[in-house]
């Protein structure tokens, strides 16, 4: 099967070439030209534009937000050009508002949207291991899931609205980010009692947050680890904004995620935008006045 | 050994009959007669009063909070008529302070003071494999150590100051209510956009959030079990609170504890007194008008 | 002077016609047509659409918000049409981002722009006592203050820029917001103890808080006044929206504000939408079980 | 009149002078001897202790909390020798639940109990220009009113149970930090986009918000005039967890005091105990990146 790809980011690599090694055509596109030439150099096409990504069976797209994908796909004009019946796999975490217009676009067309973002960081995506949530129109999500095995440890199903599988991605982004803030105050409560915030984190992920989530992202605080980022601190006030957002076209108030949006805010005013989103966790050690690091 | 046990509410029960059943001559007392007559029946002494529990070579003590510890132990008298040399185990989750407080009291006795707060329901102290957070005097822990073994899964040892145990688990209970308000909030966020709360809890104890809190709780959510109570709402008001006092002392800031106070005093306001701390997560769904139940 | 008018609800109603009287011939639009009837009948002329109300020397605008004003002057091609060298007011109060971006469209045009967002409600604009902050091109300003001193208890010079008029306004309502919820908070609180939320409001509004805007809302919320709303408590949540905005845009954390968007989504979400914004401040009451009327 | 008065603070210097001047024989005492020393010179009696002040016909205390208040007159047995019939008027802010405990005590001894919080700094209780929110019952109220005129602008009264002034008082002070950390987010908001956080002030001391708090307040943000303090941060700290105590006693969330409480110890971990509670106005600022002064 002929399949585009675009956007090569650290995630959209790893994924990129889990998909050639699948023994797919793979015709990628990427705004700097370099990683589409590693990929190239591996076997795969590099097309001079998005147009060239979307002149194929299935495509992928992870791009890093609404805009950029309204730019590049949208703007550009290279959906018109888009091959008839394509199968158009977002990987990107997008707004709802954004799942529910594409969708329309894509059927307007004569395409398929299918909104399946990913949980996991790029080491998790290289080893094809990322959890995609997945919603779209039955048929097309049929095409896509042979694709998606080959970089998921799981295929999610969550229903034939594209801007289900969004709003759940939200969700658990909004919840990751509550638990970064949380560790945070509750390793700064304890280290302000003389004990390593370390020692809290042992026991927790051992006992009753025995969970992939808060090991990794209790270690990177424990151990200052927040570069090189797997996840950019403004990315993680993206996905707030996002959950905000829907949030309040439901009518449906989310106190955390207020608080968790001022808490990026705050990191980025502190100069943490080139550090890893977990270093929201090093806030509360700074507004007690004992800074990370 | 002689082994006295105070507090015998669901947790105390399920501990004192582990103890016991480990071979232990039991001492045990509780403010109404019921449940140490049940224990009696079972082999235990049911003793006159607080005093006649701390006549023993370890006393193990699970009450509600600071205040009942207080009137039943120190204000009784009971503490000044403890067996010399006695080892006292509080199993109860108290104030950083009470703990520093206890300690001293009993140090100027003669006596020790281990704090040993426990994770976990009362269905797991009935099997025994409750979390026991552990610190005190090195010789005091290593002589109640084979006693916490016979209903722990895992004894945490926390070092040689008795308040160190204590911060740890108010962090823990501060963290667990943490995640139940957010597994709230987001269940209402992706309720309001028609996507069932048990989905997005699917997706995360399936993935990023596999443990057993997440799992436990956001099944009490799902489904509306937050009767009868495992662990009643006040109560987990009570522990948030032991956290801001904590950060308070320490000049530590904790955002999120001061939302989690006003979340548990509006579900007290609205009546839920009576139920399961995992309540606290149906506040996100009132706020949005959708009331849970 | 020909000044043209847009927008008729009832702040502008009572400015357009306090312009009238003041001498000017005035072209008047508004999407409905029945206010623009009404002054017509008092001797404005109702032009067919808003271009005709950008043929005049000075036009004023009150609309409700950016994407309405966006799509009444901008999308509809009606600023294409403006009279060479006019003035444009807008008494709106509009993100940061929308009067630079309207400040810019407007200069490319030739034409001029000044913010002039007003403090007060439907009643002080007829009686021409508002308050108007003031920010543009110092010519253009000069031309446009005669006409706001029509209907403004003081016009309030801002600078050059016009944006920064819109930032104070957008600060001034961020502060009065915060006001009726800490009043809500506050009287919830007193009543709480058995002292009517009107004693305290007497205490406050006669000490240290004797101003307009304590004085107005307090009576409000202690007479459950919320209807028929002066500005309708949607508006507050745009407004406050506005102000998250704003201070995203330049690395401000508002945690005031954060709370404060939450507390308008809830009273929507319990059916506030067409009341006054000061029914931000029944809030406190019902989360604390005591629901005002 | 023989009248006591306890504890000469920088308010309570102010209050006894006037007092004194007011043609009373006044029995004053301090823990630290200097300030009763001095009024000593201007013709007062320097009491050995509170017992001495207490035997008065009227006795005004003015302590800074709950505990000094329990000490220095419960705890020490002095009230146990106040002359028999003494009104003991309490001119400080004590807890709900504390003024409920002093007003009993005093019951059971045949003394009264008046709650006279006061509202003003101590510049205005030199003036003798205070409000001052009194309760308690008739007759004591009545007794102490012409010793209250002699340093108030006004006297409220506020019912027969003294608590009811106590939560006023509580009700007001929680609304003063809410103003205090309301202009520091909004002029950190205008400082961001080239506003001097001064031109707000002007527009909102000049139109809606002209009262005597918004003029004083915003004057010392503005000045970054935190030293000398006129209330020390600490203190409004204390006042905050006093509205959080009383809301939590009647089932009232508070969520604005519980943001209040965190921001004051964030300011207290950034080192500004000793600075005037007029610098909580500063987080803002540096949560921005832009610390003042």
């Amino acid at each position: 099967m002929i399949v585009g790809f675009i956007g090569l980011g650290g995630m959209g690599q790893g994924v990129a070439r889990r998909i050639m090694q699948g023994g797919h055509d793979l015709r990628v596109w990427n705004r700097s030209p370099g990683p589409a030439e590693a990929l190239a150099a591996e076997g795969a096409e590099a097309v001079a534009g998005p147009a060239g990504a979307l002149d194929a069976d299935l495509c992928l797209s992870m791009l890093s937000q609404d805009e950029v994908i309204d730019q590049v796909l949208v703007a550009s004009g290279a959906l018109e050009k888009a091959r008839p019946g394509l199968v158009h796999v977002n990987l990107s975490t997008v707004s709802v508002a954004f799942a529910e217009r594409m969708e329309a676009l894509h059927r307007e067309r004569g395409l398929s949207y299918v909104s399946a973002p990913v949980l996991g960081r790029p080491d998790v995506a290289a080893a094809g291991q990322l959890n995609v949530l997945c919603a779209g129109a039955p048929e097309a999500v049929a095409k896509a899931t042979p694709v998606l095995e080959l970089f998921a440890k799981k295929v999610w199903p969550l229903g034939d609205r594209a801007a289900r599988a969004s709003v759940v991605k939200i969700a658990c982004n909004f919840a990751l980010a509550s638990m970064i803030e949380t560790l945070g105050e509750a390793g700064a409560l304890v280290e302000g009692h003389d004990v390593p915030a370390a020692d809290l984190y042992d026991v927790m992920t051992g006992t009753v947050f025995a969970s992939p989530a808060y090991k990794i992202y209790s270690g990177l605080i424990a151990d200052r680890a927040f570069e090189p980022a797997g996840f950019k601190l403004p990315l993680g006030l993206k996905d707030v904004r996002l959950a905000l957002q829907a949030g309040e076209t439901a009518a449906t108030p989310l106190p955390i995620a207020s608080l968790l949006r001022d808490a990026f805010i705050e990191a980025i005013a502190a100069g943490d935008s080139e550090k890893d989103w977990s270093a929201l966790g090093a806030g509360a050690f700074r507004r007690a006045g004992r800074p990370l690091g």
